[in-house]
């Protein structure tokens, strides 16, 4: 072991993002490429009686308008009916991005108007309408991409109804009465678009017995599945070629690609196509709007005795599969012998949801670090001491009863209570402090990998996962730990859908967890290789040899030494006689390594405006092993931002008839520089059964407890308590005044 | 199996190299690339004693001007003098081609004459002064890569001698006197020009720590492994993308890459140069210029007593290594106790030559078949019946002394004989048939291949090899046979060399023989991980279940099976609980497949004019296992019109000054359709021993004898025997007039 993990090591590819350099997918300019722009609907819920492209067909440098009559709905295009404003109703193939744009205004498109049902509580009722015609409900759930293992079933009696979750425990009636204090609320967060600073952009190119995608996306095979399966072609005839992400947190899955790979088959030209950034926020699909009634009871002394919630998760006009994740992550962080969750999905006529960074898990964790949080003041409790009595550990039944596995939620919580910046805290005038936990299931994917020499010795690693948080650097680190050399010394490549090995989504915190461990497995293969090789050379046992800095020595007798390199170059040379070096990763990880975190936050609250302005943050996370401290850390400052401007400003707004009311960064509030305060954060180790080196995920845990941290901050400031995000200077100045509380 | 192998399968490729949808490396127009463009001198040997690039530097567009001094040789470019006509001497970069090239004709270079060594035998000479200075004289040699085991040295007695081969077994003195019949005559090939569609293109762009090389090349890993070794930089740093080629046939190893590398990296943009018509046969490495003395002596039974040959082989203004391969073949195809070869490789002030399908076979055997057809005439005897009595077979001595592994050249010549082409036929007025043998000893390298189970159950091989003559078909062929499916099922994908497994360079008859025995081993190692998985899910052992069709079944009980795409798709699915299937082959084949053949030709010669048309042709070759008759055949076809070319029309020749004078198309002589006549083919299959399937590598012992077999049948049809390539109209008429006879 050589010290190449555990150090900061910069992103190997950020020399070339921070130069300007790298090639995003809108990049991939192909000459004859055609481009497609949407006809999209202005209306949430209509009927389209007719599409007249007659007059768009005619202009200059168009080569079709396509409906789903054409080419398929391809799980966007409208068929006959339209279900949220901005849903793409045609598309239109020109020879530019501008006679696209032009020609697309042209498209004639008449409807008849219907009602849109927009607030989901009227989409819950016994006599609601379909918002979706039943042959329309069994689309793929982005966020079930993320690993819920809640069960969830639709609900017949109300029609609307597309997930539940359902999880019981004791007798909650009974838990209630045994409880001295009872905190019972509703909290509401909104839809929040990504905010990324890429939007959609795909590019298609057919040949002659196969096609290639150039996309940007969090999962290259991902896509290939889809659009394989629905255009109804073989995995081993089409390339995806994963870009550069310029940033997914969910919602860079699978969008355009099926569409451009239809008009690449059917004009036989490249298809070019890149949202417009309002086009990109009416059809990304945001994070799921929830509306949580939390309702928790404890004993004088601060045990729990009941807790029961009742989710209502907003899903848009498509299928989410969010409020799984959410119920069960809700009624699974602290020992509770009386349990009632209930959460139901429902579909409405506005832009489909799906995952944005630990889909469920803000929602769940604001109501429910929000209510704790309550409760502790009610029981005149501290905040740690508080959580800590309760929170669950390994052998813990979750909500579904199945036992937790190691974890580590008390750890980030005594570590925490024990920082510096919460026992040396200062409250100054109008200041508080927050206190919230959170945490996120992680998921498991197979991955392969492979670790091969090169002639020179030097090491390149193949993977298939497409780095968006700094996985690539972190494999270079796990490679040049086994074979004791610099980072430097390895390089990570990640090929295309054809040439790499399979890696699952980047999604669900599991890449490194996953591929690492792929990674890990190929790179001490690749490694007994060359000790093998070198054993016959230097006449000994491969069991009694160590490597570093590019030699195999004898264990005992380092000078008795070969150098890599030229045991290398006989597998790469002309009549060589030692096969290739190329160290195979496959693996199966069965159990995910849940993740937890615990932040809090200290606040200044502007008595007579109402404003919030976070001033201090503390960020702890059980990370299992640190691999890359910078890249650990670098994604929960991430998330740490994510979560104030969740806090503080991000709202996706639909009005009254469905129209989109946020669709521009001047109608979004992301969070700027100066909204986020400075973030201390410390790392907890509580190894993984399974990661690489006891590595966990760390990409979702960070996203997770800020809002309520915020929030409860703002309540200890003030006494104020705001349940609904964002929190708003006037609902701040209304609390303050004593409404609602 | 299935029967996928030994069926004819179109190229895989064909479709989009037909319809014009291949890219080649030309078509890699990036934007902000720069163009680059030679200046190369007009003198075969000079002293550069000025360049002056300021009128050039001035020009519009124009980003420099260098030479060696400023980016070194790179193997190319001249430092301080010239050494053959067309070498370039600096190198114009500029903003578009026309600008290079405007500005290339505007860099004025003096030069100071120096004499040239042109002729072989003048260099030769004792007193001959240096070709090249020492430093410059241990550059690789290109034929190399070809395989010669022949023992070879510098000389340190003839100045300019830079390769030699010598073997001798018994006394060829003795032998000489032992037989009745000796035939002794000197036999002349000249250099021939690869003749590729495609000309020399590359274009090289830096990324922040690395750099990208897209290129036409045989062997984009001996690309990466020597621009990395002349510039400096790690293997793992440089990406080389092979680019489909154009043609190869020897001259696609590396040449404007180390070129187009030092340019990105000195100007920090993308670099690209294509080489016109003109320059490439100026720059590329011809086909190397022999003239060979032969001596041959045989009993009047026919029995060979004494073989005695001397090469002389011109490798032009660089150091080439096709001697050792020649001299090897020379002496080791037919029986004989007393041996004497010596070969010698000569500079000359000439552009260097290099490798041509089967560097040095088709001299050696021109010689050898021409002499033996002598011989065989003077002794009354059957072509076929002469040769079967002297050709070697497994165990026979080489001609350094180690025994032939098996091979088929009794075999091919038995298959000719009692071929109806040769036993029906019908000799018209001055017609005649002529034999010839010939074979190649094949290379080997160490080679690497994966094979994935994709999701819905298709197949990919993933391999790093260029495929140049349908290998990638090949290929495909052999995982379907693993697979018990269609060749259509799998799809073969050569990546980069980032992301590929390593492969050596497509020349010597190596991939099918070195890459396909990886791959089949990949797709027997994925094929028992399908077992394996099956095996638990029927309840069974993997050694009773077999495999077709995308299913698996119980032996005997088909009815118990599971289609492979169920348990695929487990592999490759969130939460999946199986390893994806990815089989690994890694192989060193430690000894080539020798391949040989034997050529019958019809001609038809004008007696008049001397003018000689091939009217018929029948190719029989050892193959070992034929598992594509469509690409085996297509490869004999064509190295039968490459032969006629090189026995009728192809002549790369040089004025006394050392200028070339057949430097485009008008000048040099390709065959015509017209030219070509209808080809009967016959495999023979004596298997390989290590080959897939026993199939051995076909592509260069096609090439082989082709020459001497049409200068046969001339001789067949008139008497006149002619001894200079290519054949004449007017060296037919002096030979039909008793000249040199």
């Amino acid at each position: 072991m050589s010290g190449a993990i555990g150090v900061a090591q910069r992103r190997l590819e950020g020399g070339d993002k921070a130069s300007g350099r790298t090639a995003y997918a809108a990049d991939v300019r192909l000459s004859g490429a055609l481009h497609a722009e949407f006809v999209t609907s202005p209306y949430a819920h209509a009927r389209v009686t007719s599409v007249d492209s007659s007059a768009a067909q005619a202009m200059p440098g168009v080569v079709g308008v396509f409906t789903a009559d054409d080419i398929g709905t391809l799980g966007l295009l409208a068929k006959g009916e339209v279900f949220y404003a901005g849903q793409p109703v045609a598309v239109v193939v020109a020879d530019d991005r501008r006679a696209a744009a032009d020609a697309a205004e042209a498209v004639r498109v008449r409807y008849e108007r219907l009602p849109a049902i927009v607030d989901p509580r009227l989409a819950l009722r016994a006599d609601a309408a379909k918002v979706l015609p039943d042959e329309l409900r069994s689309q793929r759930a982005d966020a079930g991409a993320h690993g819920a293992d809640a069960a969830q079933h639709a609900s017949s009696a109300r029609v609307n109804v597309c997930g539940e979750s359902h999880f019981a425990r004791g007798n909650i009636d009974e838990g209630m009465r045994l409880a001295d204090v009872v905190v019972a609320q509703r909290y509401r967060i909104p839809a929040l678009y990504q905010g990324y600073l890429e939007p959609h952009a795909s590019v298609a190119v057919p040949d002659s017995d196969s096609l290639t995608i150039y996309t940007t996306t969090q999962g290259q095979f991902a896509v290939r599945e889809e659009v394989c399966s629905m255009l109804g072609l073989p995995e081993h005839r089409v390339r995806v070629v994963a870009m550069t992400v310029g940033g997914g947190f969910g919602a860079k899955f699978v969008k355009l690609e099926p569409v451009v790979a239809a008009l690449a088959l059917r004009t036989g030209q490249p298809v070019r196509m890149v949202l417009s950034r309002s086009t990109d926020f009416l059809q990304s699909r945001p994070g799921t709007f929830a509306e949580i009634d939390v309702r928790i009871g404890a004993r004088s002394d601060g045990t729990l005795t009941a807790l029961q919630a009742d989710l209502l998760m907003d899903a848009g006009a498509q299928e989410d599969g969010t409020v799984g994740i959410a119920a069960m992550m809700l009624g699974s962080t602290y020992r509770v012998p009386h349990l009632l969750v209930d959460g139901v999905e429902v579909l409405t006529h506005k832009t489909p949801t799906g995952a944005y960074r630990a889909p469920g898990a803000p929602q769940a964790f604001f109501a429910l670090e929000s209510a704790m949080d309550e409760l502790a003041r009610k029981l005149g409790q501290d905040p740690f001491e508080f959580r800590l009595r309760s929170a669950v550990q390994k052998g813990d039944p979750r909500a579904n009863g199945a036992p937790w596995a190691r974890i580590g939620l008390l750890e980030v919580l005594e570590t925490a209570r024990s920082h510096p910046f919460w026992q040396e805290r200062k409250k100054g005038e109008d200041e508080g402090y927050g206190v919230a936990a959170g945490g996120w299931p992680s998921g498991t994917e197979p991955a392969a990998a492979a670790c091969r020499i090169n002639g020179d010795g030097s090491i390149t690693v193949q993977v298939g996962s497409v780095d968006i948080t700094g996985t690539n650097t972190t494999f270079a680190q796990i490679a040049a730990e086994v074979f004791g050399v610099g980072t430097n010394a390895v390089a990570v490549k990640a090929g295309d859908t054809d040439t790499a090995p399979y890696s699952g989504s980047s999604g669900g915190s599991k890449i490194t967890f996953t591929v690492g461990s792929a990674v890990l497995q190929a790179a001490q293969d690749a490694r007994q290789q060359v000790l093998e090789m070198a054993a016959q050379e230097l006449e000994a046992s491969a069991s009694d040899l160590d490597m570093s800095d590019g030699r195999v020595f004898v264990r005992g007798a380092p000078s008795r030494s070969v150098n890599v390199a030229d045991l290398a170059r006989r597998t790469t040379a002309y009549g060589g006689t030692a096969a290739p070096l190329v160290g195979r990763g496959r693996i199966a990880i069965k159990r995910g390594a849940p993740g937890f975190a615990a932040h809090v936050a200290r606040v200044r609250v502007d008595r007579r405006t109402g404003e919030v302005q976070p001033i201090g943050y503390l960020a702890v996370q059980d990370v299992g092993r640190t691999i890359n401290p910078m890249a650990v850390e670098g994604q929960i400052r991430g998330g740490v931002a994510q979560s104030i401007g969740r806090a503080l400003g991000e709202e996706m707004r639909w009005g009254d008839s469905g129209q989109l009311l946020s669709a521009s960064f001047l109608d979004y509030a992301l969070p700027r520089a100066s909204d986020v305060p400075p973030i201390e954060v410390a790392l907890v180790e509580v190894p993984s059964e399974q990661g690489p080196f006891g590595a966990k995920g760390v990409g979702e845990p960070p996203a997770v407890p800020g809002a309520a941290a915020v929030v409860n901050a703002v309540a200890d400031a003030t006494g104020a308590r705001v349940r609904e995000l964002p929190l708003r200077p006037e609902a701040v100045l209304r609390a303050m005044s004593g409404e609602g509380q």
